[in-house]
């Protein structure tokens, strides 16, 4: 008999090749499932809401995984923070019902990515420097056309593979901290592999009008990711939350 | 013929052995002087408000050095910029009056210490993880005392040589930010060495139930630093800014 444990977690992810375990280098996965492993003296394999690449951040990434069912739980956060280094911080921990899967019981993720105009040295690894002037309401204005249902296959890495592109966006805005760094938030049922990039990156082309707000929507709905902006670099993205 | 220049550096502490340059290791004069002997193909002096212990952050430190009058100082932000990396940034370029000097024409400077209560990985090299409850209007309470002109030999490290203790202490507080995190601001014409740590940390044992305001005033007045808290670690340390 085993109990289903679900766990929140954050990391900086400067130092990982992503949150998925792979045969070379640091992953989030990874370093979980070594800690469980030491406590549970077996293999333990831990399920992420989704990946995330190399170097995006987390402040609320969720997971779930399979312990004996005598094992105790009351520990477990402190035995997990005391095992792994300290760019992981798990911040909570809760036995759920069986069926209970971090990947597929997901209803919505927030993602945020971070955008400053100044150049500053103690952000560098957690946003994204962008020099030349934005104009945010027509950042927002874009912004706006992605909320609702829509194939995002524009927005989805050419070499990534999946069934269909249909994503329901329940949110899009720009907004500026007190300290004038900008940030972009986005809900949706769904993520595509790179989306929240790719859009950043082309909202971003419409900022420094590059692109009209109306390119961009034909952009949108061309379902062709090679007419995007570039991809916004992974340091200034977090995956904030996950609603199950 | 010489230009005084005067430069405004933020930096990320955390790799360096301080501001002082030395013989080992990377230190943020050294990077500077090393950028300017570089543009200038010439050994120049570089002059800081003051020193800061390895791992400290600052986000307004200032300098002053000279270059030759034919320069061009124009460009100097972004060559410097251009040369250091990406852990220190420069943020002003002035040129300024022969006799300034940006140590002994300082007349105010201003740190910050950062706490956190909750474990945290995305801010760990930024401010210091304090896991226990801390009564914040005794923390003030306490602080309140080092307002005012003192003799400060008790916040001072015992091997610091320096010709005498006084301090006088403009501003000395705590506050909460909205997440939570806690940060103390001090403001005086001259900070002794290690100052900040170890008033910090006597005023976290304030905090913590462990000395009482009136013991903190006795520690206080005792110019015994045996009788302080422990120093603060570094990493939650910031110089904020230098008033000329």
């Amino acid at each position: 008999m085993t109990k289903n444990v679900k766990i929140i977690i954050e990391y900086d992810g400067t130092d990982f090749v992503g949150w998925q375990r792979q045969p070379n280098g640091r992953s989030v996965q990874g370093e979980i499932e070594d800690a469980l492993r030491q406590i549970f003296s077996e293999k333990i394999n831990v399920v992420g809401s989704g990946r995330t690449d190399s170097g995006v951040h987390a402040r609320g990434q969720a997971a779930n995984f399979f312990i004996p069912s005598s094992a105790d739980v009351n520990d477990l956060l402190r035995s997990l923070n005391g095992l792994i280094f300290d760019d992981i911080v798990i911040h909570d921990v809760q036995v759920v019902e069986e069926k209970f899967s971090a990947r597929y019981s997901a209803k919505e993720r927030e993602y945020r990515y971070f955008i400053t105009q100044m150049q500053t040295a103690l952000e560098r690894r957690y946003c994204w420097h962008v020099g030349y002037q934005l104009d945010i309401a027509k950042m927002n204005d874009a912004a706006s056309k992605l909320i609702g249902s829509h194939d995002f296959q524009t927005f989805c890495r050419a070499e990534a593979a999946t069934e269909h592109y249909l994503s329901s966006v329940f949110d899009a805005r720009w907004d500026v901290e007190s300290t004038g760094k900008l940030f972009f938030t986005i809900r949706a049922n769904r993520f595509l592999h790179g989306m929240v990039r790719l859009i950043v990156g082309t909202l971003v082309d419409v900022g420094r009008g590059f692109t009209s707000v109306e390119e961009f929507e034909k952009i949108f709905h061309s379902h062709d990711v090679r007419n995007t902006g570039q991809s916004a670099p992974a340091h200034g993205l977090f995956l904030e939350r996950v609603v199950y």
